[in-house]
């Protein structure tokens, strides 16, 4: 059948120039007579793909010098545990603000290694908005200071960051890294499982300021202490040769496009299209408070879970797949990632407006 | 170019019809309208895509009912970690036997958790056998005994296993699994790292005993607690989607292929063919003792370093590649596993020959 117009929350909708030239090569990669899945992770094959891969990243990212690049696995799962048993070190203390399903489960792994203070939470509201915070609350020996910059589930997003002055911020990014511009410099440690704006699932981008590195508690499995992949440059062992190389392509893919600026206007703009046909519709509703919307991520409830299903039922019949929402929220959910095309999301809203036309 | 002879040790050779057929279905999948890499991994479809690999899986390698399969990342480095982590209950001690590199590695890893007690190395003579033991250097009340089942670097293989009657057996077969039949039921755990016999890199398969679950250290990060994988289905988190899917084409394969009654065929006949060559040279040797030769991996010397790098680069240029040895045995070594035709190896045994003939 045609490619279908994909809202997947992650793994997600890869960009179709990415997917196919990634076909291509399949079989044999270049003129080497063999897949990059055949070829050892030590040979230069290899090496330039993943030296590729950080060089792209690094310009599309601006990632300042002082801050190592590594490629893990595990997903963001494991960075709940490797954030705390890396950078719990002096106080043994961290600030979180929980605004949903991935602080839920980072808060309580980090609190096991250490002291949590959660110093705002959104859930009084069903996560629907981001907390503000007022620095009085921040401790000030705090070992770190940890968000997730955007909530996939709730469809949340940080539009500013809190200013944790000498403690180091740390932020899950996972569902959207490279949606728009950030300013690197500002952050301990960025992390990402791949599979929403980075590549298939797999591979976890973790971007660390290199003075964090080199601190893990002494009960640290050797994988989990970033000096472990720092040191070897992400090659301490056979890493996830496919999935780098897929995420190599699309941050070239990122680069081509224009880079995070043209990236950002793309999203705000797709994400404007549709947040105004939601706020138009008297059917149709975001979930989100407007100032905290997410670009990447949208909830939205016509109230009537009957009416949802139908909804969702109908427009996978018009190829418009991956809008069923999270169960915490219920409804419809439209993530709409880097590689999710304006015409999709144009597809999406007409199909909005001649649904309700057709049931009012 | 054609197709090279890959004697890779890892990531290494796959499946040539194995790529053909993931490379039709790379940008759609069946008739989904996507790829595989950008569905969701609670779909119907990526729900299948787990179930087929494991009863692929199971019913290839005969695992009895009261076993899980689990499919994780971080490969074998992290099962270093895992096994202690979670097996260390009573006594916190373990016997290893000590064969080389990768339990060079596994030795110190467990020693940060418990006590280890090496029973046997074969250190004295650069790891070219597998010591034999004794049943009564055994520690009766260990927690678990922890063998590498077949080196990749020094191509040693048990060819029998020790019995270690209640002591639940672990054993790192990275390297060989699949290549022969095994008795699942005498192993505690099995784990193997999928880059050599079942995959691309990216996923570990881990076969563990289900009582062995569920008794995980306080200090387990959720990620490393088999327990957390087990009640997921190894869905917790985002798998490697597609790393798995690969997985499943290849132990569909092994299957077609006539399982590993088969596959054991297929590799004794093409390691007897190469240990014959390299035993009637006068040239080449081989560097492990008769007994204990791998049938996966085959170090071989000539004694002189500048012929072995002639011998290295003169074969390349006729498509035998990946045949350097590792740096600890130095000459060369080829990787026979699973997906490497017979005919590649029938190719390297002539150019032994061809090159002995033209260098003496």
């Amino acid at each position: 059948m045609a490619r279908v117009y994909n809202f997947n929350p992650g793994p997600a909708a890869l960009p179709e120039e990415v997917l196919i030239k990634a076909q291509k090569e399949f079989v044999e990669y270049r003129n080497s007579g063999m897949s990059i899945m055949e070829m050892s992770h030590r040979s230069p094959e290899f090496q330039d793909i993943i030296d590729s891969a950080e060089t792209a990243l690094r310009d599309v990212m601006k990632i300042p010098a002082n801050y190592r690049v590594l490629f893990l696995q595990g997903g963001a799962s494991s960075q709940f545990a490797m954030v705390p048993l890396n950078l719990f070190r002096k106080s043994k203390k961290a600030d979180y603000i929980h605004t949903g399903a991935w602080t839920k489960k980072a808060i309580p792994e980090a609190g096991r290694y250490g002291t949590v203070n959660v110093i705002a939470s959104s859930e009084d509201k069903n996560f629907n908005y981001i907390p503000k915070v007022d620095k009085s609350a921040f401790s000030s020996d705090a070992d770190y200071f940890y968000i997730c910059a955007n909530n996939t589930i709730y469809g949340t997003r940080f539009t500013e960051f809190p200013d944790t002055g000498d403690v180091p911020l740390v932020a899950d990014m996972s569902s959207n890294i490279m949606s728009e511009k950030v300013d690197v410099s500002k952050f301990g440690i960025i992390f990402a499982g791949a599979q929403k704006n980075l590549g298939p699932s797999g591979v976890t981008l973790v971007i660390i300021r290199e003075d964090l590195i080199g601190h893990a508690m002494d009960i640290t499995p050797t994988m989990f202490d970033y000096k472990t992949h720092a040191d070897g440059g992400s090659l301490f062992n056979t890493p996830p040769t496919f999935n780098i190389y897929m995420a190599k392509l699309v941050f070239e893919w990122v680069r081509d496009m224009g880079g995070l600026d043209a990236m950002e206007k793309h999203n705000f703009s797709k994400a404007k299209v549709l947040y105004d046909a939601l706020d138009e519709s008297s059917m149709f509703s975001a979930t989100v408070a407007p100032e905290d919307r997410s670009i990447m991520n949208v909830p939205f409830v016509t109230g009537n879970p009957d009416i949802d299903a139908r909804f969702i039922s109908e427009a996978a019949e018009k190829g418009l797949v991956g809008l069923k929402g999270h169960r915490s929220v219920g409804g419809m959910r439209a993530s709409i990632y880097n590689a999710v095309p304006a015409k999709a999301v144009d597809a999406l809203v007409a199909f909005i407006r001649d649904f309700e036309k057709n049931n009012s």
